[in-house]
C-alpha cells in the first residue's frame, strides 16, 4: 500500500484524482504500479487499476494474474472491479471505502452479482485514513 | 450494427470471441470501430467496447462522448457498461442479450446501481439473432 499511496500522491501532483494501484506476485514482487491518468490521456478508462493490471499481464505475457494481488488506495469502481475479475486476480486490497462510486462493497457490488465468474478475495480499509485524506485534500483544494 | 457485426466476424477469424463495437456521432459518422482483442493482446480489458470508446475519445481529443452512441453485438459486461458510463456516452445499443455475463440487463445491472452517475439510454436486441448466432457458432466449433 505504501507504493500505491506514492502513486496516488504523484497523480495528485499531475492534477489527477489521487488514486494509485500496484500489482504484486505471491512473493511480494511488484509487477506493475500506476496512478490515475484519466486527464493526461483524456481516457476515462485509464484508472490506476486498469493501467496496473494491463501492465502486469504484459509483463507476465499472460492474460491471467491468478496468483496476484491488486492493491489500490480507493475501493475500485465497477469497471475496475470487473476488470480485476476478468484478469482473475487472487486478491483485491483497497484503502478508502467509496460509498458513492465504489463497486465492490457498494453500488453494483460486482463480485456478488451473477455476472461475476471469478470473485477475488477482498480486503478493504487498509490505511484507510491516509488514503481517504489524500482524496479529501485534493477535492478541498479544487473547490 | 452492420459494422459492429463485421468487426465481430473479423474477431472470430482471429480466434477471438466474436464481439464487435462501433462508436458513432449524432450524424452517424463512425468515430471508432473495434473487435475483441483479448487473446491477441493477452489483455482481458481489451474488449471491443473499451477499444472503441478509447479510440473515439482519442479522435475527439476529449474524454467525454456525450453525444455518441456505442453499438455492440453483445450486451456489455459490467466493465464495459461502466466504461460507457464513464465516457458519458448518450446511448448504448446492443444485439444479443447475455444472461450469464451481461451487466446491463442482467447481473450487476450497472446503470441501475447507485454507483452509476451517468446512465446512457439503452436499446437491446438489435439484430439479435445474427449477433447471437455468431457467438453460438464460434463456441460450437471450439467444443
Amino acid at each position: 500500500m505504501e507504493l500505491a499511496l506514492a502513486e496516488a500522491r504523484a497523480a495528485a501532483l499531475r492534477g489527477e484524482v489521487p488514486v494509485g494501484a500496484v500489482v504484486t506476485d505471491p512473493r511480494g514482487l511488484v509487477l506493475a504500479r500506476a496512478g490515475n491518468e484519466v486527464e493526461a490521456r483524456q481516457d476515462p478508462s485509464a484508472h490506476a487499476e486498469i493501467l496496473a493490471l494491463r501492465e502486469a499481464a504484459a509483463r507476465r505475457r499472460h492474460k491471467w494474474l491468478a496468483d496476484c494481488t491488486l492493491t489500490v488506495t480507493l475501493e475500485p469502481c465497477p469497471m475496475c472491479a470487473q476488470a480485476a475479475s476478468l484478469f482473475r486476480v487472487k486478491r483485491v486490497a483497497f484503502g478508502a471505502y467509496d460509498p458513492k462510486g465504489g463497486g465492490v462493497e457498494h453500488g453494483a457490488r460486482i463480485y456478488a452479482a451473477s455476472s461475476c465468474h471469478h470473485a477475488p478475495e477482498v480486503v478493504g480499509g487498509l490505511r484507510e485514513t491516509e488514503c481517504a485524506l489524500l482524496l479529501r485534500d485534493f477535492f478541498a483544494e479544487r473547490r
